[in-house]
This record gives structure tokens, sequence and C-alpha cells, in this order.
């Protein structure tokens, strides 16, 4: 029987209630079999909704959880108040148990990251970045750091993010010296906001990065570069602009179809909607833990938790990989 | 004979030449009877392409201006070392003559900027905003402020800018109230980099804005504001990305048309391009000048100075219509 990785699922937390993690849950044990998961929120919850669907539970571990950090939570706070949380047991459980290998969470994000950073954070203190993985024009894909984790950089921090992406790139996608760019409103060194000015200087003297230089929004996903930098206040607007232009597209596209009756628009919009469909592309990633932590993007349906724990499977195998092969 | 509209139009500064603008006036001049321009630039080279092309010259003047103001030189620098400069001697004619009732110029955006604060200013001295007005999905046009004219703004920077775009959109589009909208990377009043939460507080305090709240970037050109305010740099992104974003996913559209030979993809790819061709929409527009000035966006095609000609031209005979209207 091959390896199996399990990977911690908070049931809580999502916008419309267990039954969508659960059921994404079950869709991806089907998909893939070298996948378990470790469920942590209400015993009886949880066991009802995996008969009522059919879950293969030879696979699923369920921790008992009665508390939910809600979106009204204040994070930092949450992780004090909520010790029986389904976040907080998760996350000890992952922390304390090397079976575990990942976790994907569907709830607050910044008790999400609050949790990374107390539960999961290297030997190295580090600002928490929330990454998202997006598919390039060029082919491979992006990794955007900061979406939003932290809105107030300095020019330190975005030096530290470049390293943050640096590493998860060489280490989730194998790509050896990954190609690093610095989001800014010209390609010309000179361009850029003050912290972003500061930030190149810094990023350009550092021998252990493959800067490219500046990189325009509109080339944020063109495939120029594999780690894109930036603030999590304007890392956040080009996933969320790339987001809503592609949406509306997609919708305009099957107004049309609906209006003409064109069959050929609605393959079309079938075809685009493997590339743009943003909000089932995965998820957040949070940089700088000891494990992957994934963030479910969105409202959350079950195609969003499939993704995800798809990703978080892909980077726990990839980490393996890199691991034994960088063994000292 | 129905009242002309005199715009100057600077012939140098654009990447691909005059030739490019003053096809592009042709054009203009063609579509509309109630357009003349005043030309700025080498009367030898207009001279002559105005004959090669057939251009209508009762309407068109010629005005002597041999320097040029290039993307190389500092853009407030240039005002003063180049005073015989195309956009200086243009400027200093839309400043001096009361029959001339705008700009278009597709060279150096920081000289375009810089010497509209000079020439132009109004009484009270205010920082230059470049603005955007794009389509809204629900219809209509959101003014997007700034894109990119001040990159380092304050939390007072950012509510001046609610002000321009109001006053803005009120007097060229006719709205009376109109709904302003603070670019954020949430909803909520708490969400925000520190500059927009304190901007956050100021434009709420305003009580001659219709503040409507924060808008994330998927929302931001939805129709939920008239105008969106944020700094150059995170508007810089926003037009960006949308551009680019929509730009990658019309040229899969015609990737995917010439794979399949579908017609109908053909077709819809047409009507998206009224929507979408984000490059030949008009320009940048200089918030904060007594006349309007515009900035032909991107690589600047014939096409571009044709909609940025009929913007200006729109933008002169709505400004006149609401200052009849609201004569003391």
């Amino acid at each position: 029987m091959s390896e199996l990785y399990k990977i911690v699922v908070d049931t809580k937390g999502a916008d419309k209630g267990p039954a969508v993690i659960i059921g994404g849950v079950k869709t991806a044990l089907d998909m893939h079999k070298s996948l378990s998961v470790l469920l942590s929120g209400d015993t009886e919850v949880i066991r009802a909704e995996c008969e009522r669907l059919g879950v293969d539970t030879s696979r699923v571990e369920i921790v008992e959880a009665p508390e939910e950090v809600t979106n009204y939570d204040s994070p930092a706070a949450a992780l004090f108040e909520k010790p029986n949380s389904s976040l907080v047991i998760g996350m000890t459980a992952l922390r304390d148990r090397e079976d575990l290998c990942g976790f994907v969470g569907a709830g607050n994000t910044g008790a999400l990251i609050a949790g990374s950073m107390r539960f999961l954070a290297g030997r190295v203190r580090v600002r928490p970045a929330l990454a998202a993985v997006l598919p390039a024009e060029a082919g491979g894909f992006t990794c955007l750091v900061d979406t939003g984790a932290t809105v107030d950089c300095d020019a330190g921090t975005l030096h530290h993010f470049a390293r943050l992406g640096t590493d998860f790139m060489r280490e989730m996608y194998g790509i050896e010296s990954p190609r690093v760019g610095l989001l800014s409103n010209g390609a010309e060194e000179t361009k850029g906001n003050k912290t972003v000015k500061e930030a190149h200087a810094k990023i350009k003297a550092d021998g252990s990065l493959n800067f490219i230089g500046n990189v325009e929004g509109n080339k944020a996903l063109s495939g120029a570069c594999d780690v894109l930098v930036c603030d999590g206040f304007a890392g956040n607007q080009v996933l969320k602009v790339t987001e809503g232009t592609a949406r509306r597209m997609l919708t305009d596209i099957v107004k049309y179809a609906k209006r003409t009756g064109s069959e050929e628009a609605m393959k079309l919009f079938g075809y685009l909607m493997q590339t743009y469909d943003i909000a089932s592309l995965g998820g957040g990633i949070i940089l700088g833990a000891v494990k992957p932590v994934v963030k479910a993007h969105g409202a959350c349906d079950e195609k969003a938790i499939v993704s995800t724990l798809s990703m978080v499977l892909n980077m726990a195998q990839s980490k393996r990989i890199y691991d034994e092969n960088h063994a000292e």
C-alpha cells in the first residue's frame, strides 16, 4: 500500500457550515488514495455527515472540538479565549504529531495566520505572509506574496517576503532558482512608492535571490517571475482585481451565450473556467509556518475544499521529496 | 453652423511618432463636426502629414514648437529646460486663450501632470491626480482616482482625491451626488492599511461627500461607486491588473477560436472587445486642472487618439452645460 498523508481539516468556521467541508473531504478522499484526514469539530455532527455522504471512514480520524472561532472573533484573542475550538485543537495536533502534514481551514483568516505563527512558527520569528499561487499566462505558476496578511510593510518585510516566496517555490515546485519580481507602478528601477524603492535596493543586494526587477500590474501573472513580492494591501488588489475581472468577463460570456443561443460560447466558457475560476483554484497559503497551512478561498464551496486539500497533499509530497534530496 | 470646440493636441512625445497622432486627429475630425484642433509641433511635419492623409485643414490650426519632451526628461525640469517644446507651447496656449478647451498628449506622463499643475492649476493648490474613467459592470462609469500621479499619499491626500473625483463626476457626467468608495482589502471599516483607515474616517466625516465605505478589488468596477479613491500605487494596480487580465482572456479566446475554427468564438471576441479593450478606452485624466487634460493610454495607437479626443470633446461640452446651469 502506498504511503498515506494525513491532513488536518477544520470543519468549523465556514460560512456554509460543516456539510460543505465534509462534502469536499469525501470527494478529495475518493480522488486521492494517498490522502487521509483528521477532522476537527463536533464528533456527532461529523459522524452523521460522513454516514449520510458515505465517506470512506477508514481514512478519517475525528478529534472532538466543541468551540468555534468565527469571523467576529479577534484573531489573536480567539486563540486564548477558545482553547477548545476546532482551529486550536487542530493546530495543536498538527504541531505535536509527526504523522500530520498540513492544515486546511475555511474560517477566520486572521485567526488561521495567528495560529500558524503561534503553533507552527519556525526557529526564526517572521512576519507572516498569505501567498496565492496562480496559473501564469506563460504556463507554470506565480506565487503572489503577500495577499493580505501584512498590509503595512516596510522595505525589510518586503525583502523577507522575497525570501519566503523563493523558499516556497523551490521546495514545493522544484524551481531551483525562482525569479523574483517586485510589484511596482512602472518597470524602471526609479518607479514605485518610497517603500517599494527601498525594497528594490534591498532585494537587489541580496545575492541569494534571483531578482529580475520591477513588474507592473499588467504583467503580474504573465509568467515573467515565479515570485511576485508586494505588501498585503497591493497584493490583495492584484488577487481580487484579477478575480473580479475574470468573473465579470465569464458572466458576460454566459449572458452572450444565453442571448444568442450559441453552444460554442458555452463551450468556450467551460474552457476558460479551467484557468479563470480563481475562487476554486485552491487557497491562500501561509508562508513562514513549518508545515503547510492553507485557507480555502472566498465563499468556500465543496470544489474549493477539494482543490485546497489537493494542494496541501501536493505540497506535503513535494516537501518530503525536497527534504529527502536535501537531507544532510 | 454648430459651435466648434478647439482642443490642443501635442503631436510629439508618442513612441510611434507624429503620424499616428495626426492619423487619429483626422479620424476624430471626420467623426465629430464640432471638433477643431490646435496641433503643437513641427509645422512642416504636421503640414506634410495632414496633406498626405487628406485632413480637413479648415478645422486645424498649427503652432510651431521645435523642442520635444521625451520619456527620458525629468518631468519638472523639462518644463523649464524646454520652453519651446510642443508640451509647454501647447499648455501655455491653453492657459492664455479662451477659445481652447482641452489638451490631449501621448508623451511623458509626469511632464503632462507637472505642466497641468504649473499652467492650469486652480486657485487652490492641490496634489495632482491622474484619473481613469472605466465602464462599470452595472452600467455607467467608475472614476478611479488616483492611478499613478501621486504614489505616496497620506490620508488628507486621499480625502482630497475623493473631492476631486466627486467634482469631476458631477461636472462631466451630471451625477448630482456621486457615490464615493475607498479601495481597501476588506469591506469592513476596520480593514485597510494605516493610511486607508485614517482616510476612511476623514472621508466619512466630510458631509459634502456621498461616502459608501470601503470597496474591495473584486468590486472595483462593479458599479458599486461612481468614484473609487486610492493612492496612485494601488490605483495603478487596479487599472493595470484589469487591463492585463482582460487582455489575457481575450488572447485565450482568439487562440481558442483559431484552434477550433469557431466563428462564434471570434464574434464573441469582437463583442467583448467593446468593453474590455482597456487600452483604447480613452486616457488618463488629470484632475485638479482648470481645463480637461488627457493622457492617451499605453502604446497610443490611432484608436487611442480618437477615443481620447472624443473624451475631451465630451468633457468640454459637458463642462459648458454644467457651467451654464450653475452660473450665479
